[in-house]
């Protein structure tokens, strides 16, 4: 297969490392960063740098940017991809990205698959890219009514990368729990380090600490973007652990220890039983 | 010199081999658990168990127990300590503890120095306890009015075991300090799993996850005490923490694209200036 990364950055680079290790395919990238494409082709990462020429002949692309340029990569490009050349994307919200894909499809002949790779780090760009985030990670593939036979090559290609899960869901599922396991602890760790007290955390601190801020020094052009796009979702969890952190506060002012004891047990199982 | 360890958990276990890899004293345990007694000498952590005349003639004591148990001790104990005995603890709160350590000294003649080693795991009991958890890591001495030499002694120590960095501060501060960069996150990890979508977060979670939701598998009636023995201060980061949360809500809410842009570069830049 010829494959077309677009955005050689932490995730594209890292899938691009990926598929050159693992398969066979023709791997092409394209970037508007002329540095990270340099850097990705002398580094083996890819095989060339992909020109439309290329996109007219692609069989899978991969859209590995931003949510807005996602959309407009398929406003601009969309028409040019073959019959049945899949196109799919490594987005973190997939509810409004589908929307708009396939508002914006036109004459486009594409199959669009939503994928979601859940690996990351702290770190961006291709300099940070490295395939050994994908080990053992679930891929997430959103389906949103294309053929099964374009999913499961994006599955097949998946595998090969050294991922360990394929989950398939809905757009709205995907965005429901990602809003919860994803979004809420990058809200949480941004609103953590607004603490007054931060700036004095050195030697009153280990692992909980880092732990809870780790994600803080976020990228926050895209994860604006993000949040807003699945606003609803977001929004929901935010009240629900809002409602229970005050509950605990509550707990705790009123000196009410047998119920505060009993809702860490709760908590507690839940832990021990969802893992 | 003779020190006794009160509790031979994870934090008492740990010194207790901490102490006999890196120095020659002698180093006696007490536990109401047999087993732990019997596991801490069978693998040498501990010279042997100490009785009431082993107390008498210690020169130093570290109590590895739960603030009550802290408490308990000194009033049942205090008296036997010979003049100028080092009694130090490695409780999670100061200020209350202090307090109530003054308030019980009756004829007791000992030096009390608080510490609190900033090292710990999710594990309990002797069989998690490790040393190497120490490596590194930062003790905090509350200083509260004792003579030089006996925190001098305890710091010594402590950096014989391999902590880090040693952090003078007082019992207030201490507490202040801990409720944000432990206490809040250990509610926070019990509030969050108790989201509904807990439940199905498996294969749509990742690192996020995993660190914010790392201690709520918790020992509710430990963390119950430490929370209500810091009540003031954990109410006022609670506070604190679910004011920017709130605010970061709104801003998603509202869709105030440059507002939530802002507030979460202002994270980034706290987390990166800061550590």
């Amino acid at each position: 297969m010829k494959i077309v990364i677009v955005g050689l950055g932490l995730i594209g680079g890292s899938i691009a490392k990926a598929l050159r290790q693992n398969t066979s395919h023709q791997v092409l990238g394209m970037d508007q960063n002329q540095d990270s494409l340099l850097d990705a082709c002398s580094c083996g990462a890819i095989h060339g740098k992909a020109g439309s020429e290329d996109l007219k002949s692609a069989d899978l692309v991969y859209l590995c940017v931003y949510p807005e340029a996602a959309l407009e990569f398929a406003a601009n490009f969309g028409p040019l991809l073959k019959e049945n050349c899949i196109l799919t994307d490594t987005c973190g919200i997939k509810s409004a990205l589908c929307a708009g894909i396939e508002a914006l499809r036109g004459t486009g002949k594409y199959v669009f698959v939503p994928g979601h790779p859940m690996a990351g780090k702290e770190r961006s760009g291709f300099s940070a890219s490295d395939p050994s985030i994908f080990v053992g990670a679930s891929y997430i593939i959103a389906e949103s009514g294309g053929p099964a036979w374009a999913a499961e090559q994006v599955e097949t290609l998946a595998l090969a990368m050294g991922f360990g899960k394929i989950v398939r869901t809905t757009p709205q599922r995907h965005d429901q729990m990602i809003a919860f396991t994803s979004q809420v602890p990058h809200v949480l760790a941004c609103a953590y380090v607004l603490s007054p007290q931060c700036q004095a955390h050195q030697g009153f601190s280990a692992g909980s600490y880092r732990d809870v801020s780790r994600v803080a020094d976020i990228n926050d052009a895209l994860w604006t973007r993000l949040f807003l796009d699945n606003q609803e979702a977001l929004v929901k969890e935010l009240d629900e652990l809002v409602g229970n952190l005050s509950h605990f506060r509550n707990l705790i002012s009123a000196g009410k220890t047998a119920e505060l004891q009993s809702l860490l047990h709760q908590a507690g199982e839940s832990k021990r039983r969802n893992g």
